[in-house]
């Protein structure tokens, strides 16, 4: 039987001790040593990252962006880099925002959860409308993956178009959140949340609480811990009443460590102190 | 110097006489033939529509569902038809409507637009805000391309989040719109439209007719044309009153057309005749 995603982060978090993730975003310019051939650099980093990692942490995040930079020589690099981590008991967050109609929609499904380099959970964008995501859900709930959608982020120029304010009061992104959790509904594990999560960004935590509130199925993925500008106490607005339903992210602020498993191991006492 | 994306596009529709654009979706189950490795045959078969359509149409646009769904190998796929399509003097609109945050946004500028095979336009997402399409406008500027962002699309749920009504009388992608002409007003080319286009679906003529007053410097990328239930007299309000700024798309029914040469012809001639 398919493990369903939700249940797959609560027993991963259990066993690491904290929900929390390390954004993978290899940037040629920061690795400490910067040899030849950039695919062969960031892979090699990579790897590394994930080995002082995986003790402390459930999950990695690799950001796509990063991957398809180097074209289809760095999505093989992904695709290598997934596997390493599933071999090191890490589960894989492919951080994509994709996003598209009917079919387009089916075939990113296959993309990211083809079972040579399939990741765990996939981030996507529902600005095309909520049928768009249907054909992603579908193929979650059969592989037992995780979905998160695009809802409220912290970068600064976020709000010009999320808090717009709608006729009925709610703001853009209050709207996507009450689509995310209908659609959701249908897709609950034993933990009580649902295989479709949401990215909620952890620099504004009036909206976090908010959004806890319209979305109480929503893992939230809150990115931008750390180096973004996200505090403990801005986090904690993220998490259910019992301390969970979120996965706190930092990327820069650990893997750009002078030593990244000691920066790993207090990400998570961190977060584990928090709650 | 290098030529602005619009006015490269004026030139490329008075040479081949309408502003027409084949949408490249190779979907194995649709492909007449199956050979046993999809990557070739997919390959084989993008290759094949390529050659039908170079004669009659300006541009394609590859889905890059389509071929991520093949992972790195089906990257490297894209990767030599958009230098196959630029042999045979097609423009190509890499339809991949990415969208990320700072940094994030720079590298997916960097891969679309990677001097190996480099797209002429890209179709990005700015639900996460008007900054994040930034660092992708200014690679654009630099490198001669052009964007289009979704605005309205013509899915059947597209309504349930685009046209939601705002407290100032707009809809949440008359809201986007407005954003996307501030964004593209720094980067006008001689023509009097700007590299930042915007994709409206083709089905909502009344929506059109909206968006162009208040896009009036923006390219419309027009997806839905045939298949998707767009006519001529619905594409008709996505032109200006000199019959431009209008990218006519259809997919479907050139592409798995008995005879491909014929349908892109007809296509183009369909397009001609209304303008």
């Amino acid at each position: 039987m398919t493990l369903h995603f939700a249940d797959k982060w609560f027993a991963a978090c259990g066993d690491k001790g904290a929900p929390v993730c390390v954004g993978l975003d290899p940037v040629l310019d920061r690795l400490p040593t910067t040899p030849g051939d950039p695919i062969v650099a960031i892979e090699k980093w990579c790897r590394e990252i994930l080995d002082a990692v995986a003790p402390f942490v459930p999950a990695v995040k690799p950001q796509l962006a990063c991957f398809e930079r180097y074209g289809s020589q760095g999505m093989a690099v992904y695709e290598r880099i997934v596997n390493h981590a599933h071999q090191l008991g890490l589960l894989v967050i492919a951080d994509a925002k994709r996003g598209d109609i009917g079919l387009s929609s089916d075939h990113y499904a296959a993309a990211f959860f083809d079972p040579d380099h399939a990741a765990d959970a996939l981030t996507v964008s529902a600005y095309l409308g909520p049928d768009t995501l249907q054909p992603v859900i579908n193929a979650a709930a059969k592989g037992g993956q995780g979905l998160f959608a695009l809802v409220r982020t912290s970068n600064p120029g976020s709000d010009a178009f999320q808090s717009l304010k709608l006729a009925d009061g709610r703001t853009v992104s209050e709207a996507m959140a009450n689509i995310i959790a209908t659609l959701g509904n249908a897709h609950v594990g034993d933990c009580g949340y649902s295989l479709l999560g949401a990215v909620v960004g952890a620099t504004k935590p009036e909206d976090a609480v908010e959004l806890r509130s319209r979305m109480p199925e929503q893992i939230f993925l809150v990115p931008g811990f750390g180096a973004q500008g996200g505090s403990a106490k801005d986090v904690k607005a993220c998490f259910d009443a019992n301390g969970q339903g979120a996965i706190i992210t930092a990327s820069r602020s650990v893997i750009f460590a002078a030593n990244v498993a000691d920066a790993a191991r207090q990400l998570r006492d961190d977060i584990a102190a928090l709650l």
